[in-house]
This record gives structure tokens, C-alpha cells and sequence, in this order.
């Protein structure tokens, strides 16, 4: 048996690691936009990035790098040196030949698509670093878009034989209300001493029901980005906590992340069960997060049942109106034909919606099949961050 | 050779076709709530349903038929008769079986789902058709439901012998913005001699280029339906002449619906060229019209280009940024690596983006396969209109 402690620290709760952010007139009022984690030990790396076509730069250079240990990340917002060609990462390679005294570093960047990297900035703005700063808040604001909060987390793992490692991590959120497209950040570090193929072996088996629980399948940033750092500085270890510890963090900071969608002031939790499968159950799962007519009806927290029934019945799965049952909360509002909505019901459903977090139940009624996807209301102020997010 | 042109009516443009619409109190305020569409002589029918595996009873119903013709159909908007069960057949029955005179009538519903036809009302409504009225025009203001205009159209065909035939239609668009999932009517009738299989053949081909080219492949609504019917009155056919006057009618009233879409104010063609083959080029298409980054940026009139190459990448389709080019109209800002957009050509682009209609092309680079696919904006007109609708 293991404990799992919830600590303060994020990406700096881990020993031997070192954080910060600065600001290097990328945004305006002098906002903190750049940021470092930085390593006393090499470490090994495991890492998921975006699979769309158009990758950045910055994904681009990390896979031309092949097998590595690395100390080092530095991370810039506000550009996401995208869709800059081989000029892209010709601007990464300039910018990290000038930190000094790190190993392979890595770069990571968000932002604007499509217009080259500030380099001289960025520069300028890494020579501002001291790297023996822990300061993982200071780092957390800095990558931050169009989060309203910064997002960081860690926690202590006490194992049976009295050993202990930490883990934690910071994260930047996207316009999370269709969770395709706008870049999410993640950096975790950690200091158990855990090999390369049994970091990406969990992180693997932890994005599943993490961060593509809030994302379309497939459908990402040209960003994306979860990099693990390992440094085995505790000389602990412990397979399933270290899973479990990991998996607590992702699953927090991809929370977080619909927490703070773009306008969103509903947190919502779609559990699918019944269904044919567990992929099937994923796939009308994530059409109920991602449709706007279920989206918009959150945020006027009107409970119209009937646009949850009919987008589980495009999305392609196997279903029907004979075995489907419909729930808000424990409230059941259809169940196998027979309809419980009425007035008095309608309002008690409208009551559920009235939180800031709840759960909308599908039992397909078919097979085994489930799967939880986690979304947002889709309200004013997303239109209104969306229509000119540029300026 | 033939000639096409337009003409007036509608629906009731084809010889021997009637039509009107009622107010039978389902609606708010005496509005056209009911129509009917009759013929003096049986008609051969052809037809083409939603994907929704919820699909509605007048849909089930229709199925139900098996082989017939008809004379008239039955339609009401301000309720669905949808997730109604085998309850939702026993009302159309009952509703169609007070319709005097008719021959094999159809139902058409749209409007809230989940809630039982207002049977009686409906009942009422019959009893105040007049089946020797020609008002196109007003049946097609009695099947509206967010529409904010009526939608219909009619077309003369003048062949080589002189001969002729009419073709015309009503339509309801649906809460467009996402055509995803909110209900499109469509009615169209011909007094053109044409075989069932005929009939058949040119909608399904039809289908692909215009109600589908707004609309998410097997993502729609559970009440999506298109019917024709022909009486056969004129005598006359002629195969390339009635698949293009009737292709004409679904692409109008196609764009129609895209331009009163929930909120709309921009009609954007989506033409992506240079794909794999033509269903990649379809997927790209169809990605860009559905993306809600795309969609709010146009509504914010921001050339974002960036979110567009985003959007393409992340469809899954075959693509890279080393032979994609994207321009708006004719304004090309991305061609292969190179960048064209300085300060300048955003001015430019943003002057394009002020129109109420132009086109985003996108050239894949890689193959010969294309598509068009049609979509507007989304603003906040949208998000008042779907965070309450049903009241």
C-alpha cells in the first residue's frame, strides 16, 4: 500500500527541480510570458504531443532531437511558432544556443499561428532567468492564454517501505468550450526514479481518461504538449503509485482546464454507460461535450433532454429510443420510452443545472460499454474572446 | 438543349399541386403553425431521411408504408413527435385519419422533441385547410421555426420540343450555425412525367452537393427530411433537365438556409481543392464549416488564417504546411510555406470578411479531389436564441 498527499510545489515540489516566469514583453502591461523548468540531474523524458498534421515548430524540433536526457525546458506564450516551416526551427535552435550551461534543452511554445518566433525577445528575455528559482506559480502564469487562473498541482507518494517520492505539474488550459484546436500545455516533473519506458507506459494509459476525455478524438492543436521529466533524485518507486499519482495529476489539471473554458461557468461531467463498447461509449460521450445545441442549453441551464437524446443518436453509435435512459443528476427524465418530464420535474432538472458542476447520464441500454467526457457551456463570452482573439 | 427559369410559386407552381398554411394555436400569437400540401392526382414519391438513430415517429411512420403514392402530406411545426415511441405512430394515425379525401397522407413534424403531438389542436387545424388554395407562400411561413425568412422556389423547364415542366419547393432551415442536429424540411413537387426510380435517383444525387454540403456527414437531426413528389400533369421529362432544375432548387434553398442561419450574418464557401481525393477534401470542407474558432473569427471579421491551416490539420485528412495554400477570395496569404500576410493584407482581408457572402479556399497541394461545403458565422445571436429555446 502507498499514501498519495496532495502538496504545494507544482512543478517544483519534486527535489532538484527549479522554476519561474518572467516577462519578456511578449504580451502587453508587462505580463510574465516566458518560463523555465530547470533540472540540478539529466532527466529522462516522456512525452504526447498533438496529432495534427500542421505540428509547430517546437513538436517538430523536440522529435528531430531522437533519444535524449534533457534539464531544461523553456516555454514562451503569446506565439506559437506555427506554421513557420524550417525558419521555425531554425528560430528554436537560435534561441537555445543561448542558454547557458543546460543539456538538450526543449522548447514549447503557444499562441498565434503563423507568425514567426520574437526571437530577439525571447533572447532578451532568457538571460532574465535564475535558475535557482522554484517558484512553479510564477512559471504557471507565464504560459497562460486565455486562462483566467493558472493551473498547477502536485503530490507526495509515502511508500510502504518508508521511501517517498514527489510529482507535480502546471498546465495551460485552451479555449476549452470545443476543446479541438486550442493548445493545451502540460509539463510534469517528478522525482521518482522511474525508467523512460515506465514513464511513457503511464502517461500513455493516463491521457486516455484525462485530456482526450475532454478533447475530440484526434482533433488538436497544431500545440499540444505533455512532456514528463524524470531526475530520480528520491531513489523511490512504486509502479501502481506512481500510475495512480500521475494519473491524479493529469486528471486535476484536465479538469481545471474545462473549469476554465473560454466563458464557461459550467462544469460538466457526461457519463455514458451501456453501450455497445467502451469506444462507442467514448464516441457519443464526446459528441455530447462538443455539440452547441447541448452547449448552449447549459448555459440557459435548461434542461432540453431532447437534444441530448437526439445528438446520442447521430453520433453514429448503436442506440435507440426503446432502451435509452436520460438522467441529470439522480434525476431520471426518460427511461425506455416512458417520459418523466413534467413541470415539477422540469424545475428540479433545472435546479441540477443551476450548479456549477453535474452530471448528465446516457445508459445506452445495449451493453458494457462506458466512458466519462467532461465539457462546458458554451456562453456570450466565448464569442466574445473567440471573435477577436488575435488583437 | 433545354432552358430553366425561375418562376413563382413554390410548391404550387407545378400544375394541379395545393397548398396553404393554418394557425392552429401551436404556436404563440395566431402564427402559420400548420400546412398542407395536396395534389388532384396521386403522385409518385421519393425521399431521403435523417441518419438519427432517433429518428422521429413521422419518419417511422413514413417507413412503415412501404410502397405507395400520395396526395397530400400533412405538416406541423412547434413539435417534433420525436423520442414519442410507438405513441408518436399511434397520434399520426389518429391526426391522418380525420384528413378527408386523401389518398396514402403523409406527416411531417418539426419543432421541441420529447413531448406528445397536441393531437386535438392539430385535429382543429385540419378542419380549417382549404385544399383549393395556392399559397406556397404561406405554407411555407407555417413550417418555420427559428427560420427568420421563408424559404421557397420554383423553376420552369422549357425542353427542346416544346414541352415543358415546373418543379418548386418550401423549405425550413434549421438552427444552422451547427447543422448538426437541428431539423431541415424539405417539400418539392413536380408535375414532370417521371418514374419513381427516376425521381429517386436525381435526389440522392442531388443530396450529396446541397442539403449534405451544410451538414455533418450522418450527424443530423432526428426529423431531417426531403420529399418529392410528382404528379406527372405536364407530360413532360427530359432526364439532364430535371437533374438540373431540381439540383437547382436543393442548392438554393441550401445556401438559403445557411444564410438565415441562427444568428448568421456571413454565407462563407468552403472550397478546398488539392485533397487525396474527394471525400478528404469533403472532411476538410466540413471541418472548416463546423469549427467553432473558424466560425467566431469570422464573426469577429478577423482574418485568423491560423486557425484555419489548425482546422485542416487536425480533420485527419492527408495534409502538410509545405504545399498548403489558403486565401480568402482572392487573396492569398498562405502559399506553401510562404507567408503573405503583413499588416497590409490584413486590411485587405478583413474588407473581405466584411461582405455578407464570400469564400475561404483551401488548396491541399496533394491531389485532385475537391469539395464546397457551406457555413456562416456564430455570434451571440446564436447562444440567445439556443441557451433557451424551448420557451
Amino acid at each position: 500500500m502507498y499514501k498519495i498527499i496532495n502538496t504545494q510545489g507544482g512543478v517544483c515540489a519534486s527535489d532538484g527541480f527549479f522554476a519561474d516566469g518572467v516577462s519578456a514583453g511578449l504580451k502587453k502591461n508587462s505580463a510574465k510570458d516566458m518560463a523555465f523548468i530547470f533540472s540540478e540531474d539529466e532527466c529522462e523524458v516522456a512525452s504526447v504531443f498533438t496529432t495534427n498534421k500542421m505540428c509547430a515548430a517546437p513538436i517538430r524540433h523536440f522529435r528531430s532531437m531522437g533519444e535524449f536526457k534533457t534539464n531544461f525546458i523553456l516555454i514562451n506564450s503569446k506565439n506559437a511558432n506555427a506554421m513557420t516551416g524550417k525558419s521555425g526551427i531554425d528560430d528554436i535552435n537560435e534561441v537555445l544556443s543561448t542558454c547557458k550551461n543546460v543539456k538538450n534543452p526543449i522548447m514549447s511554445s503557444t499562441g498565434v499561428i503563423g507568425v514567426r518566433l520574437p526571437k530577439q525577445k525571447i533572447i532578451d528575455g532568457i538571460k532574465l532567468f535564475d535558475y535557482s528559482k522554484k517558484d512553479s506559480s510564477s512559471a504557471s502564469k507565464a504560459i497562460m492564454t486565455t486562462d483566467t487562473f493558472a493551473k498547477e498541482i502536485s503530490f507526495k507518494v509515502e511508500l510502504d517501505d518508508g521511501s517517498s517520492f514527489s510529482i507535480g505539474a502546471i498546465a495551460k488550459g485552451a479555449g476549452m468550450i470545443n476543446p479541438a484546436m486550442a493548445t493545451m500545455l502540460c509539463f510534469i516533473t517528478t522525482d521518482a526514479l522511474v525508467s523512460k519506458s515506465q514513464m511513457q507506459e503511464a502517461l500513455d494509459a493516463s491521457v486516455k481518461n484525462t485530456f482526450n476525455a475532454i478533447s475530440v478524438d484526434g482533433d488538436t492543436s497544431t500545440n499540444d504538449t505533455v512532456l514528463l521529466l524524470a531526475n530520480g533524485k528520491s531513489g523511490a518507486y512504486e509502479k501502481e503509485a506512481f500510475k495512480e499519482a500521475l494519473f491524479n495529476v493529469m486528471h486535476f489539471l484536465a479538469l481545471e482546464m474545462v473549469r476554465d473554458g473560454e466563458g464557461a461557468t459550467k462544469l460538466v461531467t457526461y457519463n455514458v454507460t451501456g453501450a455497445k463498447d467502451d469506444r462507442e461509449a467514448e464516441i457519443a460521450a464526446k459528441a455530447l461535450s462538443d455539440s452547441l445545441l447541448v452547449k448552449t442549453a447549459l448555459f440557459g441551464e435548461d434542461p432540453n433532454w431532447g437534444r441530448i437524446a437526439s445528438t446520442v443518436g447521430a453520433s453514429g453509435v448503436e442506440a435507440n429510443e426503446e432502451s435509452l435512459k436520460i438522467s441529470f443528476d439522480n434525476l431520471c427524465v426518460y427511461d425506455k420510452g416512458e417520459l418523466y418530464f413534467n413541470e415539477e420535474m422540469e424545475k428540479q432538472c433545472a435546479a441540477v443545472m443551476q450548479q456549477s458542476k453535474f452530471t448528465i447520464s446516457c445508459d445506452l441500454g445495449i451493453g458494457e460499454g462506458s466512458f466519462k467526457a467532461y465539457g462546458c457551456d458554451l456562453g456570450h463570452e466565448y464569442v466574445k474572446i473567440n471573435a477577436d482573439y488575435r488583437t
